[in-house]
């Protein structure tokens, strides 16, 4: 019995000594109490005094020191929803009686430990080489294809262009959405060089007869090349970095065939339009073009959520909806899909490793757009969720992306999840499913789930069956990709008609643009074509058991 | 009787050879079929082959050849529309009527000497001269007065920023709107070499106490002064011209205390805040500030038709309503309110020249802020409207203003009328009312009043009675502006909310902002403050009769 005693007063001075340990802490360090994410429901936090804050309730729905008090309407709202969203209310609901309940000081305790363990992030290179490093190639599920990869790297690039000079996630981008800036050029100096000024058309070079880009010596633009490359084997694109992969340099030639062939479209129509006229409406078709491919081929091939996508500005013009977009850094973050590309390429059947591919814009002029888009199109990509699948070659663009994250102070992974209606993950295992392994290790390194990067979060988490990445990439990816794209101003009432497109003609050319009429329209002969490999699922599935034996 | 009939030949082969020089003159000059404006109700001119064009009459409500046919609902919603607007309607529907009446033939007629009479437009020179030189003073018999003036100046160089280098109306504004670039500067760079970089303020000097803009040898940014004026005699201020009037150095000055004075207020709440959170918090504030000064004041002085205006972004949250702007070159154009300007300026009941005025930034360090609001508030600006009231010093300001218009091939002003819904004049006698003179001789130069260029339409229309301009600058130039005001990303539901303001400290501030605030928040004695001169109408009536005398 007295070591009984003895042993409760030890408790009893060991859990007063914690206590003042924890105030301590509270003075010494004073850390911003915004860290600790008290707000809740989107209310946005505001630090007061030094450990002081206030959230920010409006127009969210809620009330309440931490906006977790649902207003009448927004409780009605909620018990109303379907289904599954009732689910997560109970789950709302339950979290914010958890918190009521909970102390202060014991929510304050646990959040310090997150905060306290995030202090001590892990390192960005051993992330990298431990959940993203492919080990053997895992081919997508879907059947996504190198077409596919490299639709998705030309098309982002032209509003992803974060200034590496400003820290915090700044962008040199302008337009923030589909402007066409990787074909035109970011700035009307560029555009000037890369236009013939003559019928609306862009420069170009003949080689046997096909059109390609012109070299830099006949449009003077910038273009990053290895150095001492002769200006006269650099080809001259709209954006700089698109002589780096030929799959990019492919997409240019074909953009570029495309806008000075719809430039003789207009012309037989308009004689007596002039350069200026020919050029900027036919780029406002080939912006056109762009949206609709890729709202009806390139998002509905990523997701089953949207499937039968059809690509009709005109069902939002009696919404509230907002004409204009901002390309958000998380978004440039979630996009960094580096997994797709693969282990080696295969052109016309013959093995290009990476050495002969980076650079090497004459596999573009020597196999043609055709022979490069069907193999292109036949050729897999990787699985881009569920981790441990970027080459070698890609790898430091995950140790790049985790780093910038921390600078521009990226919020957790569940407090995204949280900001899109998802239930926030309880455990690394439960993130991962069935890879435990990595749960194990995650949670070594994180030490708390609430801890995890956002990056890591969209790239790492458990993929839906069959699936190319998991729920927090779609759920989180569609509404910047929907905003962004029907976000753009040609969307709009003002400008959705014929007119902006130099008359119906144009006009069928967007709302009936495809990727194969893209190819087609501008080839010698017509190849496959596609964002998925030939014969879909199956073939992919096949791939990938003879890839994982 | 035989006189008679050879007359009737003779008429009859005079109509032949008209009818044939019209035909020659078709394929002779194959002029734009679209100059002659032939699309009405804001349907878009498209042009084919080379004489061919189609109106794009998409969501206009209306359809047929020239978009003259209302739609049913259109139709329906013309006859509901109340009586000043129904009486529009007959108008315009008789003027259907006479389109459908009149042939093709006559209709091009009439078009082609109108085109014909453009082809000649008068020397701007000519134009400015005749039209706009100030004869006497004519002061506003609103009571605006220079306070107003300045502000105006200092407002709107935020975002009319034309882009010389690039003919056609190109802008170099990025923010397309009210962004306080006239206050932190347009480049990242120039605002980081403003500021202070300690508690959120902006560099200052402290001259006998008082603060004012820090000179250019602190604070290196470009602004323009006279050759060889040593560095430390330049102020530096957001945007590089304030250097060169003492009304925008005035201005200047007051938002740089509001700046410091705001940061104050902000880390006295927020003393865990560093730099950069003070700095952007406080700039949101000011833009806050400005936007209520502006619509509560500023716009409410203008005009009798925003008399009870409230800056309240909520009322708007439940439109579908463009939380965007895009500056129109004709709202840049229609602001060149250069007869605001007076003969000389009243300092401290003393004359100052222009000669004496322009560059001469050490008024406002002598002075001192109380004295130059005080003079500016008590002096009155001239009438803008009305034509020859500009003082001779600005009229170089006229002819550029015309020379712009017609590189950007700005429409006529009866062509505006009728797409802001006002009924294109008649005559030029109807358009200037009583000043028969100016009609007769406008119409010697124009030939037809639907030639009549947008600027003068705006500047020359007969001003409503005791008002400082005519109907049309209201009608076009408040859309522009309240969109402009209300479309601001602050206005947005994501933003307007204390948060956004660093708490609701901040809020108020930014919703209790006026003018009288701004000078006495930060000046040793609260002098006369207003847009009006004291006494209003009253004084400006009695100065209107003795200067018209």
């Amino acid at each position: 019995r007295k070591f009984a005693i003895i042993l409760w007063i030890y408790l009893f001075f060991l859990f007063i000594l914690f206590y003042l340990f924890i105030i301590l802490l509270n003075f010494v360090f004073a850390v911003n109490p915004c860290c600790f994410y008290p707000c809740q429901n989107s209310g946005v936090c505001v630090r007061f005094d030094t450990d002081q804050y206030q959230c920010d309730c409006t127009r969210t729905g809620f009330y309440g020191e931490n906006c977790t008090v649902p207003e009448f309407w927004t409780w009605i709202r909620l018990m109303l929803k379907p289904s599954p969203s009732a689910a997560h209310y109970l789950l709302t609901h339950f979290h914010w009686f958890w918190d009521l309940l909970n102390a202060t000081f014991l929510r304050d305790t646990v959040m310090r430990l997150v905060l306290t363990s995030k202090a001590t992030l892990p390192d960005p290179k051993v992330l990298a080489v431990r959940f993203f490093r492919r080990k053997k190639f895992r081919p997508d599920p879907q059947g996504t294809n190198l077409m596919f990869a490299f639709m998705a790297q030309h098309f982002t690039h032209q509003f992803f262009k974060t200034n590496h000079d400003v820290k915090g996630g700044f962008t040199k981008a302008l337009g923030h959405g589909v402007d066409a800036t990787n074909i035109y050029g970011q700035t009307l100096e560029r555009q000037h060089q890369l236009r013939l000024h003559k019928d609306g058309k862009l420069k170009y070079q003949l080689i046997d007869g096909e059109m390609f880009p012109p070299t830099v010596s006949e449009a003077s633009v910038y273009m990053k090349y290895p150095e001492g490359l002769p200006s006269e084997q650099q080809l001259a694109i709209g954006h700089e970095l698109f002589g780096i992969l030929p799959g990019l340099t492919l997409y240019a030639t074909l953009w570029l065939r495309e806008h000075n062939r719809v430039c003789d479209v207009l012309r037989a129509e308009h004689p007596s339009w002039d350069d200026e006229q020919l050029f900027q409406t036919t780029r406002l078709i080939i912006i056109g073009e762009i949206i609709k491919i890729i709202i009806e081929e390139y998002v509905q091939h990523l997701s089953g959520y949207f499937l039968k996508l059809k690509f009709d500005p005109e069902l939002l013009f009696n919404e509230r909806f907002q004409y204009s977009n901002r390309i958000a850094l998380e978004f440039c973050q979630l996009y960094h899909w580096h997994p797709l590309m693969p282990d080696s390429f295969i052109i016309d059947d013959e093995e290009v490793t990476y050495s002969q591919f980076i650079y090497n814009t004459s596999l573009v002029t020597h196999y043609g757009v055709e022979k490069l888009v069907d193999s292109m199109s036949r050729q897999v990509a990787g699985q881009i969720g569920g981790g441990q699948n970027s080459h070698e070659v890609v790898l430091k663009v995950v140790e790049m992306t985790i780093k910038e994250s921390r600078q521009a102070r990226i919020q957790p992974f569940n407090e995204y999840r949280k900001k899109f209606n998802l239930r926030p993950y309880k455990s690394f295992y439960e993130f991962t499913g069935e890879k435990q392994t990595m749960a194990k290790c995650l949670e070594d390194l994180y030490g708390d789930i609430d801890a995890l990067e956002f990056y890591l979060g969209v790239m790492l988490e458990k993929t839906r069956h069959g699936a190319i990445f998991g729920e927090s990439m779609v759920e989180m990816g569609a509404p910047f990709s929907l905003k962004g794209l029907l976000g753009n101003p040609l969307c709009s009432p003002e400008y959705w008609k014929p007119s902006t497109f130099g008359g119906e003609t144009g006009f069928q050319v967007v709302k009936s643009a495809t990727l194969q009429k893209l190819v087609c329209h501008n080839s010698k002969w017509c190849p496959y074509v596609n964002f998925k490999v030939p014969g879909k699922e199956q073939e992919a599935n096949s791939r990938k058991s003879s890839t994982e034996l």
